[in-house]
């Protein structure tokens, strides 16, 4: 295991990953992560979707704990949506489908954190 | 343990509760917890510094990930001061003596995540 290193790090200042075709206009910076700082149990994320993008309708058998940085979209849980703007805070249970769409003009701009054991 | 149920709440409309004598000026919200949420594993918080005010230098055997969200300070790590401000992302070892300071004019608003196992 990797181990744990403090860090300070503007978020903007961590590349930015495309997504891919699953989701149209996504990008994903790994912040904080078991891998690369020796996070013990959570990755912090920071998702982007640009205007009328959106991620995959999925799921799995882990925990999503979202806050909306800036932006205005919508989550859907379990097919049923519900509007999200910045300040916004997001639980959605292990295995919940799910997936955020950008409805507004500006991008959609929000953490998500997963524990390290199910993946990046 | 508590199931898990999906939510969306705007964090202003969690309870601030304040901190204590020991961290002056600080409330915390708890946005999403093992306890209340069924979180498998990590607690979010919200936690604000009023202009002047601090959390206690201490220390603790589990880590923090930390999202500034608004507001401008500094966290001290092992004694030595880090500028923070909006967009800032912490990683706080376990067991690292930390603090943070709100040196700005305005309330430094932060995102504080622990794990669900050492406390709320």
């Amino acid at each position: 295991m990797t181990e744990s290193i403090f860090k300070v790090v503007a978020y903007r200042d961590v590349e930015a990953s495309v997504f891919g075709d699953e989701a149209p206009g996504v990008t994903i910076r790994q912040l904080i992560s078991g891998e690369a700082d020796g996070a013990p149990i959570y990755n912090m994320r920071m998702i982007e979707i640009e205007p009328g993008g959106n991620t995959p309708d999925h799921d799995h058998p882990f925990e999503h704990e979202n806050f909306i940085v800036s932006g205005s979209g919508e989550v859907t849980y379990e097919g049923a949506a519900y509007p999200v703007s910045a300040g916004d805070v997001v639980f959605l249970p292990p295995g919940a489908r799910h997936q955020y769409r950008n409805t507004g003009e500006e991008p959609l701009v929000f953490l998500c954190g997963i524990p390290v054991s199910r993946g990046c």
